[in-house]
Order: C-alpha cells, then structure tokens, then sequence
C-alpha cells in the first residue's frame, strides 16, 4: 500500500540531515556524539527516594493528569529563578513541557505558519530546524562567529527581509552555551539582539536547554532583556535527568496562555512533577547543579588538555563556557574524510553539517560531545582523533578561538 | 501587545467548546465529569515497589532519553497483545506516545494537511476534534445510533464526497466502549467498516482508550479486521494511571516510522516505559486489569439501578458494556436547562454538545462519568440529578437503549 500518500506535507518534509551519523554508534568506538548528560551524573539515589516518599503518600493528584500548563507550584519555582535572573515572569506565564524539545515543538505548532520566516543562527540544533521546518518555516539563517550570533548579520538579514517586504515571526537562538559552537553571547550582543527583535517586531525564542550549566558568570537572559518578546525554553534534562523529560516555556502570559491552548496531549505526568518540584524544594537541585557543574569542567579542562596534545597544528577549536561541546573547525581538509578515517581509529564525532540552517553549510567544523563521555576515555579517544585528522589534514598554524 | 498576530491560524483555530463546563468544577458538588479513571484504583502500591526497584538498579539508561519510537520490550509486549486479538503488528508496527491523547496529537501531524477530510462519529472525544482542527482537517460527522457507527451513514457520507471529487484521509472511530456514548460496536458493523475503508482507500484511526475496560466478550478491534490500514491507538491511562502518560500507537511498520519521524520532544521517559514493561511482565497488569473492570462494572451497576430509582420517566440511557460512561438522553426538555437545575441541586454532568462533530448538535443529550466518582456518592448524585430532570423535563415514557 502507498502509505506516503496518506502522510502530510509536514511529515514529508520532516527528514532529518544524515551527514554519516549512522556510523557514529558502533560498541567498540569511543564517542563524542550526542548532547547526552554523563549517565554517571544521574542522581538516581535521589529520585529513588523522591519517587518513594511521593508514592507512599500518593496525595494531590500525583497519578492523575497533568493537563496543559502544569503544577502551580513547580511553575512558580522555576519563575522565581527566572525573575532572579531579571525575568518578570510567574507562574502563569509557564508551560511544563515534554523536555525543553517538546517545548521546540509546542511553539513550532503555536506560532509557525506555512510560508512563515524563522531566523536561526547558521549552526544551530537541528531537532529544532526539523520542528519549524514541519510546521512550514522558511529559515533564514544568521551569521555566527567565534563569539556567537553576529548582531550586525541579524540587522542585514531583518533589513533585506523588510525590502522584500517579509516579516520574521521569530528568531530561534541559543545565546548561552550554544549547541554546537559552546559559546555564550556577550551582554553587548544580548542587548543588541534584543533592541533589533523590538525594532523589526518579532519574537525571540530562546533555548536554554544546556544554559544551566555554566563555568563562569554569564549575562542575564534574553527574558531578562526583552521580557515581552522573548519564549524561554528550559529543561531539567542536562542538569537532572533527561529520563524525566520535564522542561518549560516561560514568557508572556498570553503567550503561554496560547502553548497551553495548542496542546492536546494532557499534559506530562504530575507525578514526575512532584519529584521535580521536591528535588527543587528540599535544595537538591542547587547542590546537584553545583557538582554537575565542576564534573563538566573537570571534562572540558581534560577535553582542551587532550586536543592541545593531540590535534594541535591540524584544527582549532573553541573554549567553552558551559555546556558540554567543542566545536573544532578544520581550516584545511574535509570532515567527510575525516569521518572516514576516524571510523578506522574507533573514534565518532557529529560532522558541522548536521548543524547547519543552511543545507551544505559548516561542512569544515564538526561538534565533539564531552557530556556522555566517559572521563577516562576522553585523552584516548582524541588520540584517535589527533590520528585521523593527520592522515587527512595539512597540518597549519592552529590557534584557538579565544 | 497583539501577541495574537505571532499566533498560527492552528492556534487561532484551537478554541474549545466550553459549553457550561466553567460550571462543573465548584468543591461541594458531585460530578460526573471528566473521563478519569478512580483514583482509588491507582496502583500506587505496585507502581512504588517498581519504581523502587529499577531506580536501585539503575539500568539501561532508564534516566536517559526515550527517542522516537520507544522501548523495543515494551513496544513487543504491546504487540503481542494485539497479536492475540487477532492482529498482525510486530514491534515496529508500534511507537509508545504521551498516553492516547499524543497519539492523536502526532496522527493528527502526522496524516492532516490544511483542507483534509476527516470523518469522526457525530458523537465524539472532542480533544480528538481539536487536534483534527488545529492541522487544517475539516471534520465530517457520521452519523451513530444506539448501537454506535452506522456504516449505512459512513457509506452516505463517503460516497458524497467521492461525487464531490474529494476523499477522506481517515476515520476516527471509537467502536469499543465509546466516548462519550458507551457503544461496542458489532462485528458486523465492524466488518462493514473496514470494507468500507478498504472500498474507499481511506485509512482507519481506532481510538481504544476505554476499550480494555469491557464488561462482557468484545468483537476483535478494527486492527485485526484491517491491519493494513488501522492506526489504533491505546493507552495505559485508564487501566494503571494517567500520570504514567503511557499510550501507543499501533499499525502497518511504515505507518509507524512515519509517527516516530513525526516526532521532535525526544520521546516519552524510559524510566515510566521500565515501569509499565515490569507492570506487564510480572503479572500485575493482568490481575489489576481485572480488579479494575470488575470495579467499574460494580459502579456501572450502581449508575444503572439508581438512574431507575431516580430518573425513570425523564430520560432514556445506554447500558454501558465497558468503559466509565452512561450517555442520557432527554426527549421532551432542554439540557442547558437541565445545567441551571443541576447547578442549583450541586451535582454536574458535561452537555452532549461538548462531544458533537457538528457544531450544536448532540444537544438533547448528556454524558454521565462513573469513572472518578466514588462510588457511595452515586446514588445521592442521581438523586439531585433526577431532581434537576423532574424540575425542567416532561414526563415521559422512558425506555432504555437496549
């Protein structure tokens, strides 16, 4: 039977780039793939006594539904920390959601139009990408650089869309520990990206899903500067567990209000919610953010320590301030045959491609993932790297980012 | 600011019937509302001890992401239930969703383009309607008797739409244990159905959130009689708990990879998917599953004997062969009447026009959830609801359905 003609436009423009990921999972490779937190991280004793005490008493509703927005009281948590940060935002203008991608694809489904203008930076997430694209977004893309998001590129793409008499609904950008580049944008530029969303009239959508964990001070958030424009999307994935898959929308109310109405899945499960809420509560979370924290400084400062040993003289990379990527560019060679020879070596890696807004686009950068990765692999694994990138890359001057 | 303007016209168009709903909720009222299940059957015990268990253990990434299509163990243990109903579905032919109600959610997504013909029964699970909506469907009501689908009406409504040249992409059905009207469908309906769909290339979506709750032996689902074309979608919300947020849709494998690459939120938590798997193996499924539908089957009794002490001459009632609902109809009055009556007498129902796939009708009937009632509240509160009906309804010889 031909199914496909049975399937929507949206579902048939939903494929994702490959760029060589299916070669990415063999057993005997070290990774450095996926936005996967450390496993050993998962504060499971934690939860374990969380989910008993909750189940023990089994009050309020916990194996009930969860409906649209979501507990009052873990709304009200996670605002408090964001009016902390200089957000204005409370209880009711949060959305609990499926996971900080779920939250992608509640506004995808609440605000984009087909034929509808979405800028994101020119790297970006690529889920996201996948989200706008199925709801009918064209994405206009946006330069980066070795800082982040390039204000002066965003003003020449807002203007030429202007000319053509278009109309960006909004911008998706990852302004804190960006996925795949790590870097965090300075307040100069924050302030800038935030008075141009007011000059031209659209929204921001800010992702915030790794912003959370951070090795120094970080400017205040999108929210906090355009707190009328700006959807912040959060998630307790990277610093508590993805397995729960509890994130949230905050912005204005109104705008909350409509990701609430768009929903028709009832919600997600307030049981996980009273463990949210209580790990929150009891100051677990602050304390399990802090050691999370130090454990992924402790891996990136292994990380940099292993690519000045091994990749110097072939790639350069960035330093990141928080997350857990680094993303290396290759001034001269081809991350295809990268891949390849990295496949000998046992070692995997995403290629730029896969991240990129513009199809073909970042093709000689590629993202390692220091999150899932055992710590004691991580020196090995990027002497494999250090090999495959010599058998295919003229050694140049490499130099850092920053 | 017009934060309307940023809204998708599938935003726009999301509003949901309210239909003096606002008025159900006030504490010193007795309701038979919502399509909850009781409380007192959540198996909160069971669900500790498992929680408990493979928390300590802390395998298999349970904390870490769910992907699309979920886990293969659980996916298998769901396809072997179909299996022994008479389907074909292996476990590609399964993706585990955020209960029924994402299941709807991603069909919807996945299958309606702006325009598309969906047919649905002409009484129906609004939240369903709404996730049709939202993805442009224009819905078609069939029209259903006391014995639910008419397929002498679907076979009307089809071929008009072939003599307007256009086709439906599918049929959103309920045949067992209906919402809101209680009916299992025959097998001889059901056959009729699926040649129907067969005849007419359209796609079946069977809803079966209510129908492992049955009181007596059920016909094989609409996924044993055409598994080439069912995309049946069932949920463990109603026979464990909602707050487990485990459903799944089942059908041919391409159907199913294309939901999953529908996908953007990561999936559902593997944690809650290790649960319900253990639930399952274990034994607990079965024997609480027959806990809950003897439990169920008490309180319909009791629905069924007070209606007959209170409500004999003024209305007309199904007798329910599964599931947590009775559908009343009342020939000689009006039922936003009833509403006002009811409200003074403190005990709440939701209007038939909340279900109707036409917009007003479905207007002299009312729906009655024995689902979260306790149960000794059920005959005060058709005591009040007799009151309310004898207040504003004219007497009349009243007949059950069946």
């Amino acid at each position: 039977m031909d199914f496909d003609s049975f399937f929507s436009r949206r579902l048939r423009g939903s494929a994702m780039p490959d760029h060589g990921l299916r070669r990415i999972g063999s057993p005997d490779m070290i990774q450095f793939g996926g936005g996967l937190p450390d496993p050993a991280l998962h504060p499971a004793a934690e939860l374990r006594r969380l989910f008993d005490q909750i189940l023990a008493a089994n009050e309020g509703g916990i194996l009930g539904y969860g409906y649209e927005q979501g507990d009052a009281v873990l709304r009200e948590l996670i605002a408090y920390r964001h009016r902390k940060e200089g957000g204005s935002a409370g209880a009711d203008g949060v959305v609990l959601t499926n996971g900080s991608a779920g939250g992608i694809g509640l506004v995808a489904a609440a605000l984009v139009d087909p034929g509808d203008v979405v800028i994101a930076e020119a790297a970006t997430y690529p889920g996201a990408l996948k989200a706008f694209r199925q709801m009918g977004a064209e994405i206009v893309a946006t330069p980066i650089d070795v800082c982040g998001l390039d204000p002066t590129g965003l003003e020449a793409a807002l203007k030429e869309l202007d000319r053509d008499g278009r109309r960006a609904k909004f911008l998706y950008t990852i302004p804190t520990c960006h996925n795949p580049t790590a870097t965090v944008l300075s307040l100069e530029r924050r302030q800038a990206v935030a008075d141009l969303a007011e000059r031209h009239g659209l929204l921001i959508v800010e992702d915030n899903t790794y912003g959370d964990i951070r090795f120094g001070p970080t400017p205040p958030p999108l929210i906090a500067l355009a707190p009328d424009r700006t959807i912040h999307l959060g998630s307790f994935s990277k610093t508590i567990a993805p397995g729960l898959r509890v994130g949230w929308a905050a912005g204005p109310d109104e705008i909350a209000a409509g990701l609430a109405r768009m929903r028709t899945d009832l919600g997600i499960s307030p049981l996980i919610q009273r463990v949210v809420t209580r790990f929150i509560e009891d100051g677990t979370f602050t304390s399990h953010l802090a050691h999370v924290t130090k454990h992924y400084r402790r891996k990136r400062d292994a990380m940099l320590a292993s690519l000045e040993r091994h990749c110097v003289d072939v790639a350069q990379w960035s330093d990141p301030e928080g997350g857990f990527f680094v993303w290396l560019t290759i001034p001269h060679g081809d991350v295809g045959e990268v891949l390849d020879a990295a496949e000998q070596e046992k070692v995997s890696f995403i290629p730029g491609t896969y991240f990129a807004a513009t199809p073909g686009a970042c093709s000689q950068s590629l993202r390692l993932s220091y999150g899932e990765i055992a710590e004691d692999r991580i020196d090995e694994g990027l002497r494999r790297l250090g090999r495959a990138l010599a058998a295919v890359v003229k050694p140049d001057g490499r130099r850092r980012w920053r």
